[in-house]
């Protein structure tokens, strides 16, 4: 237990909380930034004053508002100059963006591949290539100033390795510093569990804005959970929490690939969806949209597999509410599809599986950021840093 | 997102920060809260005198060190003069001790009863009387600064209203408010799931001390929850969070008495053991000692039902492995007999089916304060108000 903020500390965090309300609304008057914040407005002024000088924000006259009185300017967010590159390492994909502060998204690229084994040196090859390309094609004069990754499998908190990535068999990868020495930004390179990120992504931009206990749940191959709890992500004493997809819900059933066997991935994932049709082409996104369209022109195996998989999920699901109390459960990536083809079988399951008082006031929904959601976390997680301590990191990224 | 602290702010959290380590440690030196604080002598010294002058603290010098030098005064919590009550209402027994400032327990009583359903009107009757009579023998001018109680069921974190408590028949009882008017002491009486404060006990004087991400397991006719993750309670979005006793291990499995089947607590707990030995008395604890008892005098079926329920118990823990990547896990209640009549089973199904990144930091153990980690919770959860504004409670207190 440490005590209370320095003076210095205490401007430094007023400059962040500010900053974090401009990066979040993306245009927010002095008042309102006032009356939020419990300050008066030359402390105020004295901030957007300092964030102004060092290029973060503008700050402009209001469009008319019909009101009497001096109108409070308005702030906001230098979204061409500051920026952050986001990255996304999926099953099937690679994707990157350019993120202006404020959140918006300046560019963005991606590339398909085929599943399997992915060999590491040529993902950092190609996402340094990617990254580059659109550092590239910045406004001159901007400033990067974070490098954020959403990774498919478990990585450790502190250092960015890769622990497991089951889906492109990865196992103990210095993710983070070999993409931190190829990028040669003179920034760390920052990564993090994609559903982690998603679920990021869907409280400060997406589904679940503002919700501090919501419970994210995304498809690809496998299911990766990301919780917030109390407002904050769950990361666990490493950083590996959240492996919803691999909770046994059906002790004995079908084998999962983390050797195991009735994980929640196993028999509501994708895989398990696929199989329960008995296709013999588990190519993924478009087997799952095949089978939803079959079961809505009434084919009885897509019907029967996709109910499957729902009560599985609904059993998921259901422990999740017990466990968590959470206010929102969001579906997102494939999970969309198949929980939207499945809604009463997991509405069913989590009516008579979970408790009364746990249950009353979640809300279940599907992603509003679909397939981003992870790419857009990381671009919050690359803000990290300039929205902890403004002034520091822009100095630090300009001289760079 | 507010602004940094006031001046005020910033006094008041200080002397918090003083006070509980002053509080968890039971004596700390002046120089030592300098340097864990952060802060030079003469500000400590200013915060020292604040709380000797309100009468939380006393300052004395240390034993003889055998070291040169002007000795540093040692900082203790005034014990006997700050006090709270704390209460437990478990499914056989009403619990209540009398705990000071510094956590020593000063005195303590409890009355057992049948299972089975248990009047509001009769519990809050009982426990009232058991407090009074504690307050009662307090050191005369003692102050009593909280009151807190363990609740073995779901309670609404706002107000204390007991939401469900299967055990003992209730479902929404307004029973913080009722015991706040009934005890008439001026303080708001605040309620605790048992398990929940089973957690903050261990964690914070029990075997999982300054452990952040931790889950306690608190076995008795049920099996409750407590989940610590980043250092906070798990409280989700109504406090009702921590509900593990009913998470699906066996779906179609032995029926629970929320309604479901499988639950964690009818497959692992108390009444699945006793029922898997064929015995006809489920007396509860005192069953639970004789089939730990006949197993290990070689008894067959005494045997099977342990190994059986530390199958299932080893399930629910790979699936909390893998959700919370905790630090420790602990097995409290009545629960502690049965892991340790089960460690080989629980250990193997968490090998089999948890992530190896996610359980390899991962120690399981038993209740470092068995059956009194609610209570002595329940005295840590009085202690809040009191450690959050020192100054303000101590004289709203002392004025009632």
């Amino acid at each position: 237990m440490r005590a209370a903020p320095s003076p210095e500390e205490i401007r430094t965090r007023n400059l962040a909380v500010l900053l974090r309300h401009v990066h979040h609304d993306g245009a927010v008057s002095r008042a309102t930034l006032a009356e939020r914040m419990g300050l008066n407005r030359s402390t105020i002024l004295a901030l957007t004053t300092d964030l102004a000088a060092a290029g973060l924000v503008s700050e402009e006259p209001p469009g008319q508002t019909g009101r009497a009185g001096r109108p409070s300017l308005v702030v906001r967010p230098l979204a061409h100059r500051v920026y952050v590159v986001a990255l996304d390492v999926g099953a099937d994909r690679l994707a990157a963006a350019r993120v202006g502060l404020g959140g918006s998204v300046l560019d963005r690229t991606e590339t398909e591949r085929p599943r399997g084994a992915f060999d590491p040196d040529e993902v950092i090859t190609a996402l340094v290539a990617m990254a580059r390309a659109m550092i590239d094609k910045a406004t001159p004069g901007a400033v990067c100033v974070g490098v954020g990754v959403a990774f498919c499998g478990m990585v450790r908190a502190q250092d960015g390795v890769v622990r497991y990535g089951p889906n492109i068999g990865w196992v103990d990868v210095p993710f983070g510093a070999t993409m931190t020495g190829a990028l040669d930004l003179g920034l760390r390179v920052v990564v993090g569990n994609n559903a982690d990120l998603g679920a990021l992504a869907e409280r400060e931009r997406g589904v679940g804005e503002g919700v501090a206990n919501l419970i994210y749940l995304h498809g690809d191959i496998g299911i990766g959970g990301g919780i917030i709890a109390n407002g904050e992500l769950l990361g666990g004493a490493s950083g590996y929490g959240g492996e919803i997809g691999h909770m046994i819900v059906n002790p004995g059933g079908r084998q999962c690939a983390c050797g195991s066997r009735g994980c929640l991935e196993a028999e509501a994932g994708e895989l398990g969806l696929i199989a329960a049709t008995g296709r013999s082409d588990p190519t993924g996104r478009v087997s799952v949209g095949e089978i939803v369209e079959a079961a809505s022109r009434g084919d009885v195996a897509a019907r029967d597999a996709l109910h499957r998989a729902g009560e599985w999920l609904g059993y998921g699901v259901a422990n999740l509410v017990n466990i968590f109390n959470p206010s929102m459960v969001v579906f997102g990536g494939v999970l969309r599809e198949i929980y939207l083809a499945s809604a009463a079988q997991v509405r069913s399951r989590v009516a008579v599986h979970s408790l009364r008082a746990a249950r009353e006031q979640v809300r279940l929904r599907t992603s509003a950021l679909g397939d981003d959601a992870p790419l857009i976390g990381a671009a919050e997680l690359a803000f990290t840093d300039v929205l902890t301590d403004p002034l520091q990191v822009l100095t630090g990224a300009a001289r760079d």
